[in-house]
């Protein structure tokens, strides 16, 4: 099959062995997928990865142990688990002990023509939603984990910090709370899209030292600040936002150690909450009923014969899709 | 009167002018004084702040605007609050945006004869409870909080990280509550001290590679850690010892920016919760009824007019006060 393969280098396998599923595994036709920020840290060394790279996508089943998934479209979680250590029989089965990860560490993933799952980590797609929405069922659903982990309240003021895709997904996320929510970011396009969405926003300019505005809300300051850059400087900007006893939420994975004013944490008594996957259902049912704009999000869609591209053109850009159907003509020669 | 002052040195004042106390103030003759971490900080540059320090103490109200408190043996709480912003009216008044602290900044501490507080910060001393058992009521309320912030279950496996002076206090504190409970540190003699209290104890030996053992828990690791030292290294032994989706809490002030792993925040979904003052009449009744070890943590006393001497010794040891009632002859002369 067809291959976007990571293996120290980026590139395009255009007979790479098809995969065999497991005997709990489906086997799935991907229609397309996307390039997330975890994709390019790997490329960089994050997990020491080798592999079949991509995490988000939707596909159709081929192949399955109960036959009537078969011709189904779906997504499917990313997390695979044993479903016996002490997370997954207590309703955290995201921190498996025995854990692989499509496309992250232990099983090859989305950028591929086939790939395998297993049956129990898949959702069908509801046929009104169209493969290049339903291809943003995972990264929604990672937003959507904030409010699993956060209460979030109607009255708060919350803060996204980072107008990259992931915030721009949390930004909207959390405006279905009710809250007063500001999007903090540095390209004036991304706010501006986030105001034709309601949503307030604040320029965060490079370079200089940042003062946080005062927010509308009786205190001035965040109530909720969710951190969605993965840089020591997005943190400190994110921590200005926070309230005394407000909640920061770290999204972003950092690379290597962060400095971070541990201090102005102790003694504002701010919790800090990481959150990482989240649940499929909910984020399913919001695109479904149209509650997120994802389209504005897609910059491009790629062949995945030129995935390589993709990646080069995905680096600080907002979604990258690659659909898998139709090779180009120059590479089938 | 005589008085420990900080301005850029320490030195013993013996004739300090004395506090005037404002209209809601009573005017406290202090007993004795406990020498705190954020003392030595601030003699480290921490707050620039100048004046007496001192924030741990006992004493007997000598003038208040309401008689009836005069001649009582009191504690105090020591932030100074406008009790009007928002968080004074929201219930967290310790987050006072226009407070003082005692000794700490904007108000003349502790660490002298007299001392002025709001009658509001008061509260009375059982007779059964010696000065050199109530002056540990402002940690002991620091310890407290902890438990105000965070749900520690009976079940739950608790780890301190640090076996200073804060670090035994509140590992009392966490034993309280049923758990099982593990002081991780660096100094033996304190851990067989916890173990005296019936805790578990792990030695973090210096400058190597920390690996956590295993803890008596369903899943092996710490359900919730508290981080007492203060330093990133202290952060990162914390860190190894969370379960996934637990959680963390910070106690100590940091000096400057500390470098920390956030990645693995994330991955593993961790909370983390900065604590700081916490509430006085619990930490009272504690001590009234005999349920945390405090004698066991005073090292040593030294008369105020040897507080300069006293600070250098506090530096690395567990307790150490100053009392207020009896000048030495050498200073008197």
């Amino acid at each position: 099959m067809r291959a976007l393969v990571w293996d120290g280098t980026l590139r395009y396998e255009p007979d790479y062995p098809d995969p065999v599923p497991r005997a709990d595994e489906a086997l799935i036709r991907v229609h397309m997928a996307g390039i997330c920020n975890t994709d390019l840290e790997i490329t960089r060394g994050y997990k020491g990865f080798q592999g079949i790279l991509g995490h988000e996508f939707v596909g159709e089943v081929v192949t399955a142990p109960d036959p009537t998934w078969v011709g189904k479209r779906v997504v499917g979680e990313i997390n695979i688990t044993c479903g016996r250590c002490y997370y997954c029989t207590h309703g955290m089965p995201t921190h498996c002990e025995r854990r692989s990860a499509l496309g992250i560490f232990g099983h090859d993933g989305a950028f591929a023509e086939y790939l395998t799952l297993p049956l129990r980590n898949l959702h069908p797609v509801p046929s009104s939603v169209p493969d290049h929405v339903a291809v943003f069922t995972e990264p929604l659903a990672a937003a959507l984990e904030v409010l699993e982990q956060v209460h979030v309240r109607p009255s708060d003021s919350v803060v996204v910090v980072g107008d990259g895709k992931l915030g721009l997904l949390i930004a909207q996320v959390m405006a279905l709370t009710g809250a007063t929510v500001t999007l903090a970011g540095r390209h004036p396009e991304r706010l501006a899209l986030a105001e034709t969405w309601g949503l307030r926003s604040v320029l965060v300019p490079r370079g200089e030292p940042f003062t946080p505005p005062r927010l509308p809300s009786a205190h001035g300051k965040g109530d909720v600040v969710v951190e969605c850059t993965g840089t020591g400087e997005g943190f400190a900007v994110a921590r200005s936002f926070v309230r005394p006893r407000g909640t920061m939420v770290l999204k972003s994975t950092y690379h290597g150690l962060a400095q971070v004013d541990l201090t102005s944490v102790v003694v504002d008594e701010v919790h800090l909450v990481g959150t990482r996957c989240g649940p499929f259902p909910p984020a399913l049912r919001l695109l479904q009923e149209g509650r997120v704009d994802v389209e504005s999000l897609v910059e491009r869609v790629f062949p995945l014969d030129q995935g390589v591209d993709a990646f080069t053109y995905a680096r600080g850009r907002l979604k990258v899709l690659l659909r898998m159907d139709e090779p180009t003509v120059a590479h089938d020669r």
